[in-house]
């Protein structure tokens, strides 16, 4: 478990992944080293060359960890004023589902599925997220959604001033036109890889839920998806193979990050 | 019921829509003329000055009728050999109720929340799709889609060749950065407002279809949405109040294009 928590893989020796252990000490230490996992590796080499204030003044890591607060709050008080469990339980819980499907690992301490409509949508979006750049955590990953911010703060302040230029940046340094393509085309892909996924699993007659969310799991390297079946209680072994071979290919896909993949199948790549 | 299809509207003066007439020609003129509320109205104004030709040139054009024949045929066989219905009736009530969607009107001719799982999932991300830039219709809108398919493209080719300079065309002229970073920003906040209405309208109680794809249908201005409550046999009437006043929200977001009214939120605004 050590290893599948850092590497952010989320591979369990129990079926029922971190709950089997139902243990308080192993959801604390499992949350703190799947969140490690998903912070820039090469943070860690500047802090140990003696500058370890280096991690919390990157922008990814300070959106990831600011953004994991916020929803694990919204979700504890959810939990704790509409569906009543205990609020000690609900931080714990929480904060433990929400890193491992953010960081794309996978563990679930609990059936998180039963947590009402509001908890499910929650965790179909966090299936998105993903880590930070340079992580072992897959995902539409932080760095292109602070690039979207930016890109959408800018043209609101270019929207009420239209004769002062602006220039984007990012972390310091000017956000170039290659960037903003790359990050957008990416993020067109994502979301076009999941919906023929999505639509390719319920061909094989796959729930609305499951279909949606099993796409986006397998996109994401995150492990479970949403529903009675892919759920975090379930597993993907009642699935048809023809839903096993589609779901594969999005994984791999996902993992690859399309483009690499994508030019395989260009006619000019194979001419030279 | 002529009004409300040119201008892409829907609204029916009977609870059951279109289905009320149940007449073919009913359904044939009302997919004719939705189609031509789709399409960008100046075209109109060339064909009348002698060149009808200019209709079907205009690269938007092509694009909406080709994916609409595309998910049609797909849907009508879908129906055909999966869901047993004769072909006739497949292809009369697909192509109503795809144009319809797609165009953002919301006339419904029958109750394709009952077509199965597949069929749910296309409808719903044709809620996204739009019709063409200058028309009536909302949406992402094609325009935006042939943007991020000539990315893709452009991005494809770049990886197989990357000492070639390519330009990215549209239409025979060059795309600036600026169309690239407004269609990129759109894109983003359409989603992130799907995401974000969806989430709070499964906090008023509501489900997860229900939530995610009355969100979809509200920022689109569709008008029907999926499951048995707002799907197209039934209607918003049941919903709480909360959630009636965010869909009216999520309307007006997507009709007057987010930055128009994000602009209004900006301090640097009202300082002038």
């Amino acid at each position: 478990h050590s290893m599948a928590t850092l590497s952010t893989g989320g591979f369990s020796t129990s079926d029922g992944s971190l709950a089997h252990f139902d243990s308080v000490w192993v959801d604390a230490v499992a949350t703190v080293f799947m969140l490690a996992g998903g912070i820039p590796f090469v943070l860690y080499v500047q802090a140990l060359r003696g500058e370890p204030a280096a991690i919390w003044r990157d922008p990814q890591v300070r959106a990831l960890v600011l953004g994991l607060v916020a929803v694990t709050a919204v979700l504890v008080l959810w939990l704790w004023l509409q569906q009543g469990m205990n609020p000690y339980s609900a931080i714990r819980y929480t904060a433990l589902n929400v890193v491992s499907v953010v960081t794309t690992t996978g563990f679930a301490s609990t059936d998180y599925n039963q947590w009402g409509g509001f908890a499910l949508l929650i965790f179909f979006f966090l299936t998105f997220a993903g880590g930070c750049t340079g992580s072992t955590a897959g995902g539409i990953k932080v760095f292109r959604f602070l690039v979207g911010g930016i890109l959408l703060s800018n043209q609101i302040r270019r929207l009420a001033h239209p004769n002062t230029v602006f220039v984007r940046k990012f972390g310091g340094r000017p956000l170039g036109e290659d960037v903003i393509v790359s990050v957008s085309v990416f993020i067109f892909l994502y979301v076009a890889a999941v919906a023929l996924l999505s639509a390719g699993l319920s061909l094989q007659g796959l729930d609305f839920v499951t279909a949606a969310s099993g796409a986006a799991t397998a996109v994401s390297n995150v492990g479970p998806g949403l529903g009675p079946i892919i759920g975090p209680a379930g597993n993907f072994q009642p699935l048809p193979d023809g839903a096993k071979w589609l779901l594969s290919l999005g994984m791999l896909l996902g993992r690859l990050e399309f483009l690499t993949i994508l030019v395989l199948l260009t006619p000019t790549f194979w001419r030279g």
